[in-house]
């Protein structure tokens, strides 16, 4: 089930994301490029189905989460591009492609990063993309601002680099995901719920608590990943987190308790729904898909 | 005149600026002072007076602008920040002090360049930071995105990447800086505008005349001075155009013609603001300021 709904998701936010990169005039072709290449790219788009998803199981309309859907994807993919960098964790292969500083050059990357960054707040602020009243589009713009800056992802990522060849526990690693993946995570769940005009206090409080234990449940499957699959099947280096000597779930659990610990997480993210309709029947699925998928 | 006004515009938004930087736990510290570092630097904050003097211009109060000025700084920011990274422009100084991967290293000064750019737009979403009503923030901040993103700012540094080297003509030299630094510079004096309250639409078009022939004359007097000045009076490497073969005004006018454009450009841009009172005179005070200063 969670497949073919995935594939409809995918297909709707990549024909709106399609539409963002027609490069204004003829000397910014490149950098329009190289923006679209880091994101026309066949990814998962698992936040922007969070954001339908979350939408849906509000009882909105799945068009009206385009926006969020689409800009919650222009951040985690401006976010691949600069972390895929030589000073950052200098990978050349993400989702079996050249990452964007090999295709283009580093320069390029770093710029076409920037500009993802951008726009992921022009289309939450633009009414045609994102049509919400202003208050609420207000709202989201906070929400993902909050979410994607150093208080949010990119402090996260700024505690992962502190943290490699240290010894550190289950606390800061945690506290390293929250903020890394856990709050852009967190953040396509409440955006899809606002997006669908039909967001009280007591469902985004539900939704956070889901969104919680799904991003943490989401990056305990990825280190386990990182250990059991293959770089064929992951789409990028296995082994790497270890061969960087990167804190992990299984380094720090072992690989079995791990695995628990990813089950436990799903059920608190399914016990998080347990007030919603049938509406939230994607939601629960994507729940149970992510410490199933192999990739 | 100027320097007593700039010094009163630069008092306000250092003050402004610092109380953004406190991390919100421990383990960010390093980030945040990373990003604070980038910001609060003795920076002449052209584009903040910008915001200011429209705001005035137009009978604003000036803490009005308080959020526009901090926002376009932040931008301006983030952007050297990645322009003086070793991929990019590779400058170890900016303001006579380390840049900040000199300072801190080029992983963290790549994040801390992300994380001022989200923090720049939601200074401009929040209500406490910037006290315009629901619709004036989401103008600013569509002004904002598309004076940052791959449309403007960002777009003028890849052309400008693009350019190094080629023999390129005038108008194509007006094109890159256009997007370089005049769509930042056009945003400051729009933001400021509207976060006086009181901006028409013939106000906006002619302090949008005004901002572009500042933008081009601030950029022109810059290239004369990296010909003209020294390193310990710019704060940063003389000469550095040249050496890198970067396509200038003198190189391409001479530098007695490139000096007569800018004056011609500062007239125009005083010719842009006949119609304004008296509260225009530091907009007027400025435009005279970048083609007389010395660094």
């Amino acid at each position: 089930m969670i497949s073919a709904y995935q594939a409809r998701c995918q297909a709707r936010v990549d024909a709106a994301l399609e539409k963002l990169f027609v490069a204004p005039r003829e000397e910014l072709t490149r950098i329009y490029a190289a923006m679209r290449y880091s994101v026309v790219n066949g990814g998962k788009r698992v936040r922007p189905l969070l954001a339908y998803a979350a939408c849906e199981a509000l009882g909105g309309e799945v068009e009206r989460a385009d926006g969020a859907a689409c800009a919650v994807e222009l951040i985690h993919a401006y976010s691949l591009v600069h972390d895929d960098l030589p000073a950052m964790d200098d990978d050349d292969l993400r989702r079996g492609q050249p990452t964007t500083h090999i295709a283009y050059d580093e320069a390029c990357a770093i710029l076409a990063g920037d500009g993802l960054q951008a726009l992921a707040f022009e289309v939450i602020g633009n009414a045609q993309l994102n049509p919400q009243d202003a208050q609420t589009r207000l709202d989201m713009l906070m929400i993902l601002t909050r979410a994607a800056g150093s208080a949010g992802m990119v402090g996260g990522q700024a505690i992962d680099l502190e943290s490699v060849g240290r010894k550190i526990d289950q606390a800061a690693l945690e506290t390293m995901h929250r903020h890394k993946t856990g709050a852009l995570i967190e953040a396509s769940v409440q955006l899809g719920a606002l997006a669908s005009g039909r967001a009280n206090a007591d469902a985004l409080e539900a939704l956070r608590r889901y969104a919680e234990a799904v991003g943490l449940a989401f990056q305990v499957q990825d280190d386990i990943l990182d250990v059991e699959s293959d770089t064929a099947t992951l789409g990028k280096t296995q082994g790497k987190d270890q061969a960087h000597d990167k804190p992990t779930y299984p380094a720090l659990l072992g690989l079995d308790e791990a695995k628990a610990y990813a089950v436990a997480l799903r059920d608190h993210a399914l016990a998080a729904l347990e007030g919603f309709s049938d509406n939230a029947e994607p939601l629960r699925a994507l729940a149970r898909y992510i410490v199933e998928r192999r990739n």
